[in-house]
């Protein structure tokens, strides 16, 4: 019941996250024409990362509190936490469709991504704790290559904003790739993917 | 449980894409007459249309789900697959609302109908393989017509964009009301109506 | 179930309508004073009609299907039409604010009031349908002088619009009134006020 | 079940108002420079004491509605009237953001957050009513010092908001830090915090 409703606003405030960035995609005002359908590409792409990241994020979140019995006090304040940065995915996909190939927001949404990461991975710590020692969900968290690897290739993509924000972009959209890909020993548990 | 989570944030996700098309809905910002409401029209056919689209998409994924058991990772991804194109609705929807008889947003209304009917049917197509051979959902899908001639129409329809734009918008519509006119055989069998 | 994803998606839209509201009231950009929040106040007492009544809405939904048993593909789609001209308030609510004392935004309130309301009257009538003819809804529907009184004032309203937008503005605000006013005779059979 | 639908409304408005607020975080369109980031200091903080103070009233609320047994019509509209303050907040919230440090936003955002603050102390005041004399909720709320000390410190906030408008911000970010630290008493009782 307790995890219920913490599920319930979770799912709202993603869900209202995940459409939001679309009124960033704004059609070309005066014009018909497909030139300025081109011109959308990179805000479209834009979106398309973003809505991938924060759909791993749910489906992420939804495998976690799956396995998870205890709710307490610092865990809806670290769910929180989490939604928090994911509510300001609109605003740094708007910054990177808007200066696609800029500095400052490629930067901006590395940094947003791994702040989301390192806010998951607190989450995570702290059901971990509400749980106690022998619970299932520490020994699922074990092998979490995926978990541990995304904050480091966020902040090389963030450090490689400075010098090609392009070659950012990428490192973001690869990492996006590498969650995309099913993790067999997990499905074979049938337990819970981790984190990001 | 799994099952009513990933209902939870459809509904949500479908909700905010349903709603936030009224914003593009503007009022005239300075005028108080009869006339500009006339100018609106476009604009609120267009919102009357994509309402309908978006629910009838609500009512079938309802149906779907409500006769589904087991779900897994695939599943989860195909039902976001479907969402990322009902989420672009408020965009494309908002084109055509700014440029009705134009080629460009008649023709890229048509892509999303098309898109999300083809991500409509991936969803089937996932979720028969996860029910295993013999489930009930296999059988119910066995004679989904409209969901077979809809991406055709839809087709027809941006090609159509091409030559007459408003011939398209015929076109969208009228698959649109062919989805609302109840199918009494499924009703009869008391299952769901297929897809997109 | 198939109750509970209907009342999950309504309370989404309905819930996404009544703040989506909140965005037209934009604060003055280049000034800290309060005399722009005078100038807000028209907007302010707008939204808060608005607001009100999407809240009656909210509540009479609630209680109606709570007394309700089945629901068919009739009531599906007379659910969805309910909620389309909900989510028409966000529009007829900007274009009053912005033009507080004009004839059509103050009819063309009194317009999305009434159809609401009628299509309220055909929800309802679509679920007694859905019930059979015994229901414990078409007795608690009996005695329903509110649902019934409100689209008349609504036309009163409309009406007169044209001849003193603020006499109509006064209309809807009555009926809000009336509304609000908890109705004893329904309280002591608990049972579901009706509708709007 | 009565209980389970007005705890998915409030969540879904809550999860509304909370995501909204971050369009009022717009990137700096026509440059992508870190200096524009800067100047968006005061608006990112803005948005992190009203996310913490919304988020704060749903952790409240989701407590609160928690150790309740019975909801009656009264309930259902101070529950509204709670949502409505609430849902003012992305206006407040983007006031302050556009005037940092003018009087008229730092005095409105402590009026939005004093309401709230009557509005929920009006909304636990109907809810032990509904409970009858004997109930858990009431013996909960016995000891709310921080229920108590909030209005009194937002009219604090309200007045110094006249002379120095930082000085309110200040007091606003307090009483946030101060429901931020966990009470001891109350995780002992394994209790709902309360309220505002």
């Amino acid at each position: 019941m307790e995890k219920n409703r913490i599920e319930a606003f979770s799912d709202g405030v993603i869900a209202v996250a995940i459409t939001l960035m679309v009124i960033e995609l704004k059609p070309p005002a005066l014009s018909g024409g497909f030139e300025n359908l081109a011109a959308l590409t990179p805000s479209f792409l834009a979106y398309v990362l973003s809505f991938i990241y924060v759909g791993i994020y749910w489906n992420n979140h939804h495998h976690l509190l799956s396995i998870v019995r205890k709710i307490d006090g610092a865990v809806l304040w670290a769910n929180l936490h989490l939604l928090f940065w994911l509510t300001l995915f609109p605003f740094s996909t708007a910054w990177v469709s808007q200066q696609s190939l800029a500095v400052a927001p490629a930067a901006t949404y590395g940094v947003n991504l791994l702040m989301a990461a390192l806010a998951y991975y607190a989450l995570q710590w702290t059901l971990v704790r509400a749980q106690g020692p022998q619970s299932v969900l520490k020994a699922a968290l074990g092998h979490d290559w995926k978990g541990r690897a995304s904050p480091a290739a966020y902040v090389v993509g963030i450090a490689a904003a400075f010098y090609k924000p392009w070659a950012a972009d990428l490192v973001y959209a690869g990492v996006a790739l590498i969650w995309l890909i099913p993790d067999q020993r997990i499905e074979r548990r049938s337990m819970s993917v981790t984190p990001s």
